[in-house]
């Protein structure tokens, strides 16, 4: 299901290079199999032999960069990219990213793909001690620490920052002379490393974007490390030891992209065995397997075939749902009036229908889709989630920090079963879930953050702490 | 596969509503549906108690509603729109349909799908009697016959006019009082008559436009109707009685949406029989099926199905793809940068491939996915388009009127394999197509055009005859 | 004053060179200069080699070609270019002008400064003949006619066509191998052919244009002529015989730029004795002469120098008052915000002020510039209008066809100081007018239009003449 | 003559409103009334019951505010607003003003007009001590000051603030409860404030704005003073006793619009002054003068009502000459095309012109001008500048940082005459302009600033000291 649908974001995507001619026009193309990621700003830094341009904008990456010319300006051979998406209050276009500083004698360019815990209490002792923020973002935050730090080095007032900020973060920091990545210690975000056949490198949230520029992948940036690129080469470095696997394991149920590895894991197969893993849990009677599309296909496929049950294309998505300024009215909405997912009446009527999605928030689009299969004929709908209930909030760079919109942190299953409207409802197990993502780690859930579905935080929650609030009712399944 | 990696391309889709308030709303909302038929331009016209006024231009329909004013100053309980496929010289704004023809006593709006076969000579032979055109389109010339002929009421000038016109059309025609729709005697475009639950009538160029707005299908227009809708309801008429079924195959293999039905046959399950059909005609030793996204998924399930080889996401295309005005420059290309596909190597590496697609045009986009399978790992790729070759132009209203881009029409089976790349390629036979569709007509091809595939054209060529080229090379299979 | 001021409206602007290979660049300055007569569309159309292409829009010229591409796209050697005030009913982007026709075998481009008298009833003429017209500008008729006559040359066609239509029209007409202008009988409207030092051709609708381009100014077109300009230079027909010069007096009052000459006659200077003759027509005691900017400052420097009263910059106008979007609150309105003009209270505190204006329409401009002046501290103000009252509808081109707005076709004198609120009010008369034109023709008036001070219309009204209304008050002075 | 013509140019005009429930679009008008002292960039920023938020975005005041909703948007009753002149290297949209600073517990705006003579200096100290600038604005400096400094209250920070910046600065501060206005302790820019009907105060850059929304003028404010108005009413404080008053003159001679008021003097009328003195220092044997529309039309006035040679309207300028985005190539340049100016023939040929410039800058423009009117027949043409020569750069607020473009820094009269092409050159003389102008101070040069003319600075040069450099010729008259 698309995030147009579901009011689930993961909140942006990065991309970098270092060391080739076209590295902005390299940076777009990674940008664009990213978009997934983020589609409500972009902006693209390059390094012009020292000198730092950038053009950003807010919208699509086709959006910001409309005019050939607006790509052809940014010449020189690294640059770093981003692709947003913008929480409530700071949608304004000084928070797309990067974020350019200019500085009377250097220039730093930051791209944040994450969330800070302890972003406020840090903003306010700034503020405190004089700094003027301009923008909301995280990102600013840690320009600040950098600037504030005495020690020497660039790198080095860079890395006692990084031990500062707390919570889910990836950065890219481009300077007139090196690119550098780093990633929090949980390493809840993924950040890929690769190289291109002329020996440029690349960093990208995920390698399907590697793959888009033809580069070899190399490795995934480990938690708490920090990767220098320059004209010598990459070296890494541990900015800090205390680290622990965690990864969102929300980029496997939803986010990255079917094409991408993480940690070793391809996401498209780790659905399939969610689908699997779901079916064994709850087999269902039922005459065809149907999937939400797009995200649910590997998950629907992965039922069908575990369970013996066909797959058949149920549901069809308009390709053309993207950007609509017009919704039907409330009268035409009563009337029946739908614009971006349809069902197929001829392979659903009379059928019994085992409807697979890869995970449920509000319930809102799961009732609709339930109502849209019987109106053509379903006999029956029994809604498989391919993942545990959402029931926590997540601080860590998925915009689900309030619990009071989680279907699943404030109805029990028979409860939701009735709001939505479905035959039957099951979710897949957390236990199942790690077992079907099969990570291969010795950290705590092998390496998974699943505090959403269990409030396992991997961490403190710092400035969020205060305002926590747990689920208004006990588990689900 | 899209329109966009294919250079093959319906001209149109109409949709029109008589006797709802929200007649230009809904329109809208049925042109949202139909917008896989044409992206290069839009427009809607409605009928303000008997005043017509219009809003249209270049783009998707939501890039040319971009403002919610635009579409509620069309009030009134009629409307007709129109999206569009816009062929070489013929782009401007001024073809955009539908058109609107104001003259001092009455206005008449008409909007076409399809293409005239004799609209050349039309057009000098009018000229040559003083009439002005403003356009390149057809649509213009059947409103000049229909000024011109001598009859008292509009609907007997219509219906001459239609006599005087050959080769495919679908028209809609908006007058103060009433709706016309009508259909050429072939048939060779859909059209279908639907209703409101508050007794509106509706008429689309596929069903699914009225599966999105709610409407209860009645029945197809058939070839030679003409149908007359107002406030007294609908009134079916033959202009002729000279005809014959020949509905375009095309339309089943891949113009028409997935959810649609076309003469009781729904398009998602004709294909999925195509790709059945074409598993039993060529066989081949793979591992997997794989589908190219999105429109030759249905064909692939059926191949998988009827094969027993397991289907498998091995293709992603990138959904962000539409509207990108910068690409890879020739260093890049070749660098091995790509925007729109990815291969997914996890799934494909070391394996045999069954790649399905749902035709073959120009063969580069084929070329291009073996070369994306293999760099991935694929160990064999094993090309099956599940249509016969196409290798004779169209000429009432898809857009391959020149041979000399169609790879079958030009090469033979083993050439084309070579050049593709793939370790094997077949074909659909003529015969298996029409089976697999089963339109359960007495028509030739049971009521199909096939004369893409075999030059069988139902009708003269009129104005084309004298260029018309066949084939290059003798036949394909 | 300024058209923003006053609702009184040229309609428009013609242009064209033959032979310059800058073409479309030397009509784009000559445009710029014209830009007074027409600020709501402007175009171009270019002979490239005997091929017709144009680039046309909404708003000032500056707006249309907003990218010097589209400027750059018009090569070749002839262009033809105008520039268009829309009246109310035909401010579509489809009336904008040149008008560009594409037959099957040749183009023609038209553009038009005018107005027909019998446009409407050969419009239904045509229409009953098959005619369909698709915008609706007077254009349009004519080429209608040229295309329904037998004569074998275009040139005789058009000539037959000419003679057809009545009122008062400026064309200009391009074709693949000549440039033709035409004036009406009575020369309403002005148009003047120059030579560039290069040897090509220019006509323009004023002579400032083509001193804008640096063309030498050759002759006035005369009334009742054609003038063909081809590769072998220029030569002048009379379509007809039946001409008598009836020059739009407005052209002299307000339309024309004051450094353009028209028929041998300065315009600045025309409007100098124009204030020269009020002077001596009506004295007034006052401290200082103040003219409403920017039109009646010639007018006001005439009035000054006659009369011995000092000349004084007591108003000035914000020179950023076009194009704003935004307009004072009824409540700002009444608080005193104001936008476009200002008092200068230093000039005017304690004094009597002679305020003279070129000419008096609606008369709440001149109330509120009245107001303007006591609120800053003039003691008397004396309202003195360099022109007769505007008393009659006009037809030929000038958009004051309803006299219910003009304040003196409704109001008599006292009447109109009292709603003015000016301590006196005074118009020049008629003959005081033709005598300070002094234009030097045996023609009635002089060879001037004043149809529109005195009824006496030098033409059948023709389809006007059914509703025509005479003023509502007997002759104002 | 404009800023178009003319490579001079003010840096910008400011206007603010507390206490009427209209504040944004009293702001937007008041506003409109200073365009003239920027086109590139405007905002505005409303104090929404203690909350602010603004609109700004580049070009003329109409473009940022292109939909009313954008400024209905804006509610509160106070708001401060700007425009801007953009300087090189600082025409981003991050530059334009109000700046608006939200920090964690408070909200601060800015808007400035001048220019900072220490600004480089305060930037690199406040960045050594961890500062991040965002944009290259004097503005941003004021801010770091201001929330830096120790001090408990907003006011007392702001205070020791002004008292660190040195140079040309006139600022308005807008936060939750209070809009202050500050002028630097020369009064280089204008500042005046006055009160609506309603109680309402009003504070703007030029009186002819507070005409513009019918506020009454109570006070200019004064050097070194600083402004607090509140809900209480308004309070003046003086941040420093060490004051002087040095009135840019050029704001008399050129930027000012002649409706306002300055410290007691309309502007118009000092410029008819400095005619008038003009023609007494420098007689010339003429027919006609002719000023150079439209800032030269006061002081050609004033030299003909002093030398009694008449007034005429030898030179007419393009009303529709703003926003041009084609410019005539060299080819058209050399033809002879010219958009901006044009010069009256039948005014001026054959006569002795006394031409009258504001300024010269230049000197290119003068050329221009003076070929013109030759070519229009003038016989002679005597250009008389009612100002000194411009010989040295402006630190305050006017953008001739460098002298190398001043023409009268380079050549002496002579070689300025026969460059130009004149057949005289004339300037006046400091003394008469000071005389001119007449300001009634006991201050040197009576409280005016003409450092651009004999280079004697008011105050230190700061930062500009280490590379001024004088004027490469002695003095020039």
């Amino acid at each position: 299901m698309t995030s147009e649908l579901k009011s689930l974001n993961e909140e942006c995507g990065v991309f970098g290079v270092w060391g080739d001619s076209q590295a902005a026009e390299l940076t777009y193309f990674g940008l664009h199999a990213l978009q997934h990621r983020g589609q409500e700003g972009a902006g693209i830094v390059a390094n012009q032999q020292g000198h730092l341009t950038g053009e950003l904008g807010l919208g699509l990456l086709t959006e910001v960069f409309d005019q050939p010319d607006k790509l052809a300006a940014l010449t020189g051979a690294a640059a770093i990219g981003h692709v947003r998406y913008a929480t409530a209050g700071s949608s304004g276009i000084e928070n797309i990213q990067p974020l350019l500083f200019n500085f009377t004698d250097h220039q730093v360019a930051l791209a944040h793909n994450g969330n800070l815990t302890n972003a406020v209490s840090l903003r306010t002792e700034l503020e405190q001690a004089g700094a003027i923020f301009h923008a909301n973002s995280d990102t600013e935050v840690l320009m600040h620490l950098i600037q504030r730090h005495a020690a020497p080095t660039f790198k080095q007032r860079l890395k006692a920052s990084l031990r500062q900020i707390k919570g889910g973060f990836a950065y890219l920091i481009l300077t007139s002379d090196a690119l550098y990545a780093a990633l929090d210690p949980n390493g809840f975000r993924p950040l890929a490393l690769g190289q291109l056949p002329n020996g440029a490198y690349v960093v990208a949230s995920e390698t399907c974007a590697l793959d888009t520029v033809s580069a070899k992948f190399i490795r995934d940036v480990q938690p708490g490390e920090m990767i220098q690129i320059d004209d010598n080469g990459y070296q890494v470095e541990k900015y800090t030891t205390e680290t622990q696997l965690s990864v969102c394991s929300m980029e496997f149920i939803y986010f990255a992209r079917p094409d991408s590895t993480i940690y070793g894991v391809n996401v498209h197969q780790a659905r399939e065995r969610m689908g699997q893993q779901l079916a064994r849990e709850h087999p269902v009677d039922a005459d065809i397997v149907v999937g939400v599309p797009n995200s649910s296909l590997s998950a629907a496929n992965g039922y069908a075939a575990a369970s013996g049950i066909p797959y058949e294309m149920g549901l069809i998505k308009n390709q053309y749902s993207q950007r609509t300024f017009i919704q039907p009215t409330q009268r035409l909405r009563e009337q029946g009036v739908r614009m971006k997912l349809s069902a197929v009446s001829a392979v659903v009527a009379g059928k019994k229908v085992a409807l697979i999605d890869d995970s449920l928030v509000r319930g809102t689009t799961s009732n609709y889709i339930v109502r849209l299969l019987k109106e053509a004929g379903a006999s029956e709908v029994h809604l498989l989630i391919a993942s545990p209930p959402l029931r926590y909030p997540c601080f860590y760079g998925i915009d689900i920090e309030n619990t009071r919109e989680l279907m699943a942190a404030n109805l029990t299953l028979p409860q939701m079963k009735t709001k939505i409207g479905a035959d039957s409802l099951a979710f897949l197990s957390v236990a199942g879930l790690i077992d079907a993502i099969d990570l291969q780690s010795t950290a705590p859930y092998s390496g998974l953050c699943v505090a959403y579905f269990n409030g396992d935080y991997p961490t403190p929650l710092y400035d969020y702490a205060a305002t926590f609030e747990p689920p208004r009712v006990l588990a689900t399944t």
